[in-house]
């Protein structure tokens, strides 16, 4: 009882002088942000001993604890990681600012000027699970774009991010960004999060960063705009007029290049008229990778005796995001079925066609409906940095504010300026 | 009990088919949305004497109730008022249609090609009170954008919302628009709003048009993204070095020209350098109007014996929006103290600075955190027509996806097209 509410001070505190900190970072010269994402960068490399160090122990506890080692490996600090994250920042750094930027403006009949001026959100909030480098990345992200930032990581890397919030804390304060701007909440009491989401007083913007169900408890939970993504069920749809070849290509790609990928295939949808040719081929390249398929009746048919790795689907293999070597397939009769299908099963996240077929492209391309459309390319390049952002915030899923990857300009919205010489409306 | 579960069934119905209508819309000519507005207009004007027939019934129940002269009126329809509905309809379908603009395409290293297209968000929900006009308004705006829309009006003008809703769903028909593109929900149970706000599978956008009160509960209440606006605490500032006679008629014009919007001033900020001379002059030209001024202690001493209507502000009239013949005034040292006062007390909605000194004007604009921020002009022209945007949707006071003025393109999304020749991730 007495550790919430001391949970809660703080973290009222910590909000309070965010807000603070926003109002002035609003008006901070590109410089003076960048001179910010230098020290931190410097110092993550100076102090590196202090992070492993801290590192070490939560390494230590989450190995006694017997999570699975996929889990540590997200949680460990090393110094190549070090200098990965270093130089993220300083990447950062070399990013365009995106406030200030005055668009749209015109000069209207009576003389008045209206534009929009580009302008921070104000204050971000994430809560993110595992990985402590979202410790840095999102506190560069913020001040860059000039956003306050409340930093909520996960119990498991406790020690790490309080060493990399420290870290970046003392960084900003001899930059002299405003006390505040980076805020790392340290008490670990898990009721935190859920009062975390309830200050739409204080914070503009939420980012949870981490598993499905982080994700879904932040979307149902929060009182403030959320930035949800992270989870995303991919289709790859091989047209009848596809080349095979190209198909085979890219359909392996999207599968094997990283399974566990948000962007990854999750089900394969194939052209009745070109199945028989095509699934056999991909069953061979998909089978060094030991990709397993769970295939409708018609795929399985196709392939049985062909491969080892082909199983029946049951129906909920449709729709799942599996993270792992294995794909879901389905034969179909028309794009319209595939379209079908995707619109069913697809969560808005990347889907692509492989088609030498004008209109079949011009339809995929007009009628799917998700924040990355495909023609004849792998899934896996819905990246901000693959699409020209420089950095990425996340992979929205969403339709409002933003959609697909998010860079820096995602991050702010704008304000409109108006300017007169004494002008009044009519009645 | 049965009431509901048959108001239910209507709702889930209705927005089933405009979640398939939505999918058709997305590839809908520009020639087809705008025959299908065209069609709305004439049946409009075509169909006058079942809709004023209707009206007549609502507006008699409404004075039976003993519902004030003011709300009576916005509920009457005329045929003046239906001839500007007709035409209002007529001026969205010669807008340009926002759907299918390519933007920010690039040429990437490897030959991808990707770029943005503009989509219709899907489904938009609007809520609304009294004024029938809402139900032909909000019609034409989703149709020309793209979207389908649900619509559930007020009981007070259930049946010449019915009357309308049943001319634009024929007219929709008659132009061979996709069934279900507009819904209107008829049951007027009031628990079907609760309801309503819980689709988030079906309705992508919420959009509440009516007092406070309605807007608060759809923003407290709603599962989906929320368009919300329609409320503003304005403020003007007259600073040291204003030109006391633009100040006099942008204050007057902010505030005079019409109490009862948004955007009309509500609090009067004067630097004490000037507040002497101009306090005064402002008082005799809001006299003429019955301007009540509220003031501080300050502004009260100057005004004392110089005008009748300076009366003691409360604590709580400094942000108020008072939607009437009434100012908040007060007197501050300085340009920091009047950015306090807007920070502290605005709303987020317009706030202005009439000044002749260059800093200061950049300082309010860069630093005032509002949708519009001004120089030397009336708060009155936040305003999609003003502002250029030709329709406009409301006015969002909220910082995501829209602010300010919101037209055609603030109720579309984007997605990502990527146009390959094979290509693939390397690892």
């Amino acid at each position: 009882m007495i550790e919430q509410h001391t949970g809660t001070a703080e973290l009222i505190e910590i909000a309070q002088a965010a807000r603070t900190a926003a109002r002035r970072l609003v008006s901070l010269s590109t410089s003076a942000k960048n001179a910010a994402l230098l020290a931190i960068a410097d110092a993550i490399e100076a102090r590196q001993a202090e992070i492993l160090e801290q590192n070490r122990q939560d390494v230590a506890d989450a190995e006694a604890s017997g999570m699975n080692p996929a889990m540590v490996d997200r949680l460990l600090l090393t110094p190549d990681r070090l200098k990965g994250i270093a130089a993220d920042t300083r990447a950062v750094a070399a990013l365009d600012d995106p406030v200030g930027e005055i668009f749209d403006m015109t000069t209207r009949p009576n003389g008045l000027q209206i534009g929009r001026r580009r302008v921070p959100l104000g204050v971000i909030g994430a809560i993110y699970e595992s990985r402590p480098n979202v410790t840095v990345d999102i506190s560069a992200l913020a001040i860059k774009s000039g956003n306050a930032v409340i930093l909520r990581g996960g119990k498991e890397a406790q020690r790490s991010n309080a060493a990399l919030g420290a870290i970046v804390s003392d960084a900003c304060r001899l930059a002299a960004l405003p006390e505040g701007a980076v805020g790392l909440v340290r008490h670990q009491d898990r009721a935190l999060v859920g009062e975390m989401l309830k200050l739409r007083e204080y914070i503009d913007l939420m980012i949870p960063r981490g598993g499905a169900g982080l994700v879904r408890f932040v979307e149902a939970n929060a009182t403030m705009s959320v930035l949800a993504g992270g989870y995303g069920v991919c289709h790859t749809f091989v047209d009848r007029s596809a080349d095979l070849n190209k198909a085979c290509r890219i359909a392996h790609n999207a599968k094997v290049r990283r399974p566990t990928v948000c962007n990854a295939l999750d089900t394969l949808i194939v052209h009745a008229d070109i199945a028989p040719r095509f699934l056999p081929q991909l069953a061979e390249e998909w089978g060094k990778a030991k990709v397993e398929m769970r295939c409708d009746d018609r795929a399985l048919a196709i392939l049985q005796g062909k491969t080892e790795r082909a199983v029946p689907a049951k129906p909920e293999d449709f729709g799942t995001e599996f993270l792992a070597y294995v794909a879901a397939v389905r034969v179909v009769d028309s794009l319209d079925e595939a379209l079908e299908h995707i619109e069913r099963h697809g969560s808005g996240h990347s889907e692509a066609i492989v088609t030498e077929d004008y209109s079949a492209s011009q339809r995929f391309l007009r009628e799917v409906d998700a924040a990355a459309v495909y023609v004849n390319a792998s899934t896996q390049f819905t990246d901000g940095a693959q699409f020209g952002l420089g950095a990425e915030v996340g992979i929205s899923t969403q339709k409002m504010h933003a959609r697909g990857p998010m860079g820096l300009r995602e991050l702010t919205t704008y304000k409109w300026i108006i300017l007169g010489d004494g002008q009044v409306r009519p009645a």
